[in-house]
């Protein structure tokens, strides 16, 4: 876990608006992963199961992007007005390299 | 759902030889996906949520990968065999159609 | 280089029928990519290059499963009616297991 | 091609400090797609152009994601910048959707 979300560690973060629509979300994919195991147990066609496992790749990459997009309009935004404030562009850069690195990481999953 | 998979239409399919260890996998990604809706309601940092979402891709992928190849050793080897029993390859060309497609979603996903 | 492609070590591929499509495919990526090179020169918009960045891997993806689509439908099905030959699977497994590995590195990249 | 890019329309970008390594890279990227199109001429193993195509959309993820992360530190944040001045969120705003909306199609390609 990160200890470095300065500007942003004492919540509430970028998507704490849309906490119930995020768990709503979250709930349906825990939903469609439940629905593969079913799948599984009652021996379905291996094709079928990998065109259900596509849509939850893809509704989580979907989460992600949203949650980035705030994460991008809130954290980031903050510490690029803290830094003109201090003059010390330090701390914003930090925030977009480690918000390059979570999309590197989304990109290779 | 698909209505075209003859040659492994009824079960046993490619994957039932290791449908506990499936089942297995895909119990804890239901577990990681729970974790991640924890996350969100205890307000935990973005990045930190972007970094679980890309592990669950990866295993949903690596689940995704062992179906697949399992899919290809049995359904297709078995649809290839018997073409050459019978003189006539349009099965086993559908039954590698069908799993390009599924490749090509996953790829995309 | 992988040395263990008996069985279609010695071409002809199971591309070589659209041996010239592919190349002609493989010419216009060629070009994009010269066309990407060109923007950076010019100063463009980092978004219009990041959106010529992304339709080149898609033009890549799908030349990779156009590629894969037939070396399933040549080697490895060549190689399953051979293993019904002589009895001995292992040739076959060997193949798929080298075709799963290249689509986990395609889903990777 | 996008007619939005206020605040970077103007160059220099944020790539352009590091131009000439960036144009290093895509050359050496079009030399690699070059060496598919030879792979493909002369009858070479289809999974060792795989590995290939592999290796070339890791490359072009890597350069996207350098982009992103140069566009991040030098656009997204001088519109924060001048969000703070002028008291108006809309162009800041604009301009992390733009970002979100290409990384959602970096991670789909």
């Amino acid at each position: 876990m990160s200890e470095t979300h300065n500007g942003c560690e004492h919540g509430p973060h970028g998507y704490s608006d849309n906490k119930d629509a995020y768990l709503k979300r979250l709930r349906r994919i825990e939903g469609q992963v439940r629905g593969i195991e079913r799948m599984v147990q009652e021996d379905k066609y291996c094709i079928d199961i990998l065109t259900q496992v596509a849509a939850i790749n893809k509704a989580l990459h979907s989460v992600s992007t949203g949650l980035l997009e705030e994460h991008l309009r809130h954290c980031v935004v903050e510490a690029a007005h803290e830094s003109e404030r201090t003059g010390d562009s330090a701390a914003v850069d930090e925030k977009i390299a480690e918000a390059t690195a979570a999309i590197s990481r989304m990109m290779r999953s």
